[in-house]
């Protein structure tokens, strides 16, 4: 199937077959990372904006190095220090990036529909990359080609997803693709942090860690925000990570031998995963962030390079 | 009329033809906004450093996309964070940045004539994005080249500049750019923001909106910074809108028709200019932003690529 | 002789022939400075990735030029703002940089060691860029390619290196390099700055300033971060800059007069070095930031360009 939308905004919103499209060609782009020379000219002459409203370097970096080993110019737009410390509105900001013809802008930001709303705006390209704790579809992309990658299939695997899932964009994103792709996903979590939304989605819900990892394909462990604990949604990290956190142990008592351990990074080593596990055989966590930047050149590739038919 | 200064530090001191050699250039680089491929091989090989003691996101990001598109090597020298952090004089910064051997240096400093003392100090080329309250050539520039793109020629146009005349560079620049042209230009605001330059330049001064704005080709509104109530210079910025604020109802019963209403960003909305205003059909502010890419091409091309044939 | 090291750590573990490959690696690329098309395709489709965990915007900048006149793709991470900020340990931050395939990253951290710990993590090439007070090995082959361009040779060399040597990775590095060359080198400082290493080294001491300078080929002052001063090494600015400033006077009551000044930059002027001194004859300290860039360009070259043939 090709590609026709003019935006990447959320998991929810595509077909199989666009996820299957994004993901294939992800796939066929990952070997540029194991070349001599990891440059394909095919977007050269076209320009890339990071427009990143939130602190992200690690994400910011993993969309510059796509956007650069295809040939397209890469500008980073940081939003502090820019007219928007100035009181000037999102959308102005955006509209005047717009004006300077970009062919896609990526933006990330702390408000939940934001990129919808320049997706609307603007006639460039938008890509999602996290918006508020709705959406992160690039994230979703690069742990369904983990997944695929490892289990050389979608359906009918079991994902457990675990930890704050009320909060996490990541969470909501991998849910749709999940679901979409005819997997079966258990959230799991103190009850604070589990959304409503969760079994209208279709998803089990568990309330302890022991059950949920039990004989699933794949466990993605939620990065624990600090935050919540300051909100009292938990007690403690400490009391997080007695009952949520994943140990070698636990892994050992109830989990398959062959289960796939992910993470979104960053880790933090001892609450919801103790360094054993991120470090172990299990894990495929920086599997996943080498699959990042082939989603990426996937994502600008379709966006940017595969309109040029259109354009005048 | 060829191009041969090594600098570009003010409008003031250029000749009309040195004036209309940068906004034809510019005029014959703007259609590469346009192309498919948005990259010509002008300056390539050529390293442009942004030298940004102000923040700047959106004036640093539009040269460093001019800079791209020509082929350049560009590199954002962010003097926070940098050795002038460190206590190291702005001229000791420069001449470290100059001995890197970069073609051009394009410097934004919140100290008048920053940018010609490192043009006598430097032999690369020195581009003034803005110095205090002095000069912003090339914003004058984007201004220029906008209205004749909409009205086909300079000469006997009139135009309004309505604000804080006396603390903006872009006023300056653009007076006496408009002044070189065949403009008539009258300068309006509180008296507390009209400087005592402005009638020694030709302009005429008005201390009402609506007399300025009668019959004028172009009205060029002025972001109000908010410092200058908490200096004293006027009594608050509802106080001000409700004067100096343009508004729709002021438009239809006091301006032209064919007005062209410019300003150079970002607006406070609200303040200078009514939404409805900033949005409307007269506005030009997003072909301002559009055209100053463009601008800034011209700049480094002429600055960089013109001056081949003297290199070694 | 060759180049088979994947790293650049230190001076002290290298021979005198590997020294050597680097100067005269460097010196061979010093002329794409002076040449109208400043580029050459010998990293093209690979990428730099600039790790800096403290701010030095110059030495960051000296490695960007490097790797763009190159072609490399260089990205800069900084740290501040990432996932450091997060709480995310520097290891796992360079293992998700790692993972996303550059070729060389370049790292300044504030521990020493840090670049050695990442080496033995990481596959891919790591440079050290200043760790700590323990070495800054591309400011030493900089500070040795200026001396070779302006003596002719190392061997029998005389040095001072004066100021604050006990927390210099500077000194550290150059000590390192002007022994293993042949260089005699004296350190010179209040003893509070001295460290017990400079002996073990071979280093002769000298606790007067006009006794250090005589006679020698090259003084290499350090700069006096003000930060001594108030962990009570130094009484004063003031009372340090009387025993340990520079001066035209000093100079020529004690030094030679074919002596270079040099200094790693950024000058205090009137500290450790008086204007006159820093901006005089003698001085080659913007010729230092001039070989920066060459040298970088070497390092990054025999690195990431050295190895092609090993790779798959």
């Amino acid at each position: 199937m090709g590609w026709t939308r003019k935006d990447l905004l959320t998991i929810r919103e595509l077909e199989p077959a666009e996820i299957l499209t994004l993901i294939d060609t992800a796939a066929s782009l990952e070997e540029i990372a194991g070349r001599e020379i990891k440059k394909v000219p095919a977007l050269r002459g076209k320009t890339v904006v990071n427009l990143f409203y939130e602190n992200s370097t690690r994400t910011r970096t993993s969309f510059e190095i796509a956007g650069k080993w295809l040939s397209a110019d890469v500008i980073n737009f940081a939003a502090s220090g820019s007219s928007a410390a100035k009181g000037e509105s999102f959308v102005d900001t955006a509209r005047n990036i717009a004006a300077m013809s970009p062919n896609v802008v990526v933006v990330r930001h702390s408000s939940s529909g934001a990129p919808a709303l320049l997706a609307r705006e603007l006639s460039c390209a938008i890509v999602n990359a996290g918006d508020g704790a709705h959406e992160h579809p690039t994230q979703a992309l690069l742990d369904l080609l983990t997944i695929r990658n490892k289990k050389g299939h979608f359906e009918g695997l079991s994902v457990a997803i675990v930890g704050d899932i009320a909060h996490s964009r990541v969470a909501r994103s991998n849910i749709h693709g999940m679901k979409k792709l005819g997997m079966t996903v258990t959230v799991a979590g103190p009850p604070t942090l589990i959304p409503p939304y969760a079994q209208e989605l279709g998803c089990k819900v568990s309330y302890r860690l022991e059950d949920a990892i039990r004989d699933v394909d794949v466990i993605m462990m939620l990065r624990l925000q600090q935050e919540r604990m300051h909100a009292g949604l938990i007690p403690s990290l400490r009391e997080y990570s007695r009952y949520w956190g994943l140990t070698l142990d636990r892994l050992a008592a109830h989990a398959r031998p062959d289960v796939l351990i992910m993470h979104p990074g960053p880790v933090n080593r001892g609450v919801e995963l103790s360094p054993e596990v991120a470090d172990g055989p299990y894990s495929v966590i920086l599997d996943q962030v080498a699959k990042g930047v082939a989603v990426r050149m996937a994502v600008l590739l379709l966006l940017a390079g595969g309109r040029s038919g259109e354009e005048k």
